[in-house]
């Protein structure tokens, strides 16, 4: 492993930023839905829902209650209470993002929603990190969520519909991931005991490759990640072996390819350390799931059940965590737009 | 006027922040449309459209012409380049965001989507400011955007159907408004002669007072503007007449009476220095706007063209300027969901 990066300011290159006091995890939830508690990662999540409706009336309530219960969890987890949060950050895929409106009012937490499509995780840990070192907060919790159903609704079909779906096609995860960001310097009584830190962040710009088919949202994400990836390389100065792991959100396999094709391009290989979310999250052969899952549950719930987990134990010391989003809705689809993609980076370590 | 407000932390009470170092405003530009240009706001726009659609082919490019149009002219009144911008934080009413996405993505610079509805001018500028007073940024570009037809579209009907619309209903505006936020410490020519700065904000909770008429957006804010102007109030220790001005971001007039209502039950009286920018855009009789103007465009615009040059001339020394949004979809409104609010408030000073 390199040596740590040092800086004199907090701002890094072009898009990054190194932090001095690097904020710490406090806690982490997931709540995932049957088919991802079936899949591979299953036994890292902390509840996995057997009911899709989760007793409500809708897709959209569904989703509202799976961030409930996810942001219900982490407060549990971490032993605060809702007052204890200065600062909600977050956001779903749904148009208005009214899965999180309505799953986080009754938390009376002063609200930033975020909408960054499946990189929402990336842009809300980038986002509270900065609220937190800043010295706006002691205590930022950061979600965001998707729903199989609820995505299928707003982006392609209603399931009733039964379309079929190209091998190209992406599997929408069901599920809910969050984090709370804490200062080290404050009295929360975890803070002593911090283990896992933010240290950086890479800020992703939207990149449009022109790719129009909502049907292959890897190909349309893969030049994001591919962007921002190589901008955390020159921005830190870094190789890809900085990284124990490079984990993007939801390439895919279709996705996945382009990528490390991409950056071998400029000379960097990752395919050594390169990790996707959406093609662990599911066993392709076994559970039907195409390119891999997607969503903004996907990377949310693995970097909280799994992600934090391997670096926790020291099976990883540093990653880069890198959720990818595809910036369409069924309108810029319908009028033949293309599918911009927008990536953020954030560097973890373990202490 | 009262005296300032001094704070040991950045930190002021539950849900306020006051700057240690202000940030202040290096541009800020405008961009209405025909209707909105012929109303008592016309003389402070920079530019005023004539053409609804810009030149496009849709409704929601026309809306991205109207943001890259704005990003575009405070970039040229600030004398900058694009690669002079660190973050550029922001978004609009369309799901998605799209009319963002696509109207700033050849600018290039690293982007925090938000979504507040018609309160994310204040959202992106309280969280421009943090990322700038915090060290992450020399320079943010916040901006946001609306536009009637992809309003009305997107959450009512579309503008063929030919849907009446009742007198609690408000306009939404078709215009876009942008900031440059800046570091007084940095090397930027202007920086000397700073004049207007964010002196601190105070963030919103996410308030439901059940209302469930999407043609009654008022009255589902209002709520939300009383409780973080409330909250304002508290958290500084003050009283209305700390500002010159109390001014909501769309509440139109059935939403001011019962904010003006609810802060009277608390033994707050803002009846003599409240303004609303849904009341201001419009000449209610002559224009045929019901309740008033609303969209995130609404008070960004005016902000942008109007509040701050009262400001500047000193005509007013210290304001609290509070977009408020409506937190609904088309998707809850027909799931009979309730409309839950959000206000986010800036306190802007003139030095």
């Amino acid at each position: 492993m390199a040596d740590n990066i040092t800086a004199q300011s907090k701002i890094v290159g072009r898009q990054s930023v190194l932090f001095q006091n690097s904020p710490y995890i406090i806690a982490a939830a997931s709540i995932a839905g049957k088919k991802e508690g079936e899949g591979p990662m299953g036994a890292h999540f902390d509840v996995i829902q057997q009911d899709p409706l989760l007793g409500k009336d809708s897709w959209e309530e569904a989703e509202s209650e799976l961030i409930r219960q996810a942001a219900e969890k982490v407060l549990e987890k971490a032993g605060l209470k809702n007052t204890d949060i200065r600062y909600l950050v977050g956001g779903d895929l749904l148009g208005q993002l009214i899965a999180t409106s309505f799953g986080i009012a009754e938390l009376e937490i002063p609200t930033f929603g975020l909408y960054g499509a499946c990189s929402t995780m990336g842009e809300a840990i980038s986002v509270g990190a900065m609220l937190v070192e800043g010295g706006y907060a002691e205590k930022v919790l950061a979600l965001t969520s998707s729903h199989f159903a609820g995505a299928e609704k707003q982006f392609r079909f209603p399931l009733d519909y039964g379309n079929q779906r190209p091998y190209s096609a992406s599997w929408t995860v069901t599920g809910s991931g969050t984090v709370i960001i804490g200062d080290r310097n404050s009295n929360h009584p975890k803070a002593g005991e911090a283990s896992v830190v933010i240290k950086g962040i890479t800020t992703g710009k939207i990149v449009d490759y022109g790719i129009k088919d909502s049907m292959n949202m890897g190909a349309a994400m893969a030049p994001a990640a591919f962007d921002t990836i190589r901008q955390n390389f020159e921005d830190l100065g870094v190789e890809p072996s900085y990284y124990d792991k490079i984990i993007t959100g939801d390439l895919g396999y279709v996705g996945k390819n382009i990528l490390i094709d991409l950056l071998k391009e400029k000379n960097y290989d990752i395919s050594g350390n390169h990790m996707d979310c959406g093609i662990e999250i599911f066993d392709k052969d076994s559970q039907d799931t195409h390119a891999g899952g997607s969503g903004c549950g996907c990377s949310a719930i693995i970097f909280a059940g799994y992600i934090l987990e391997q670096l926790r134990i020291k099976a990883w010391k540093r990653i880069l965590f890198i959720p990818t989003g595809a910036l369409l809705s069924q309108v810029s689809f319908n009028e033949g737009k293309t599918v911009p993609g927008i990536a953020h980076a954030i560097i973890v370590e373990a202490e």
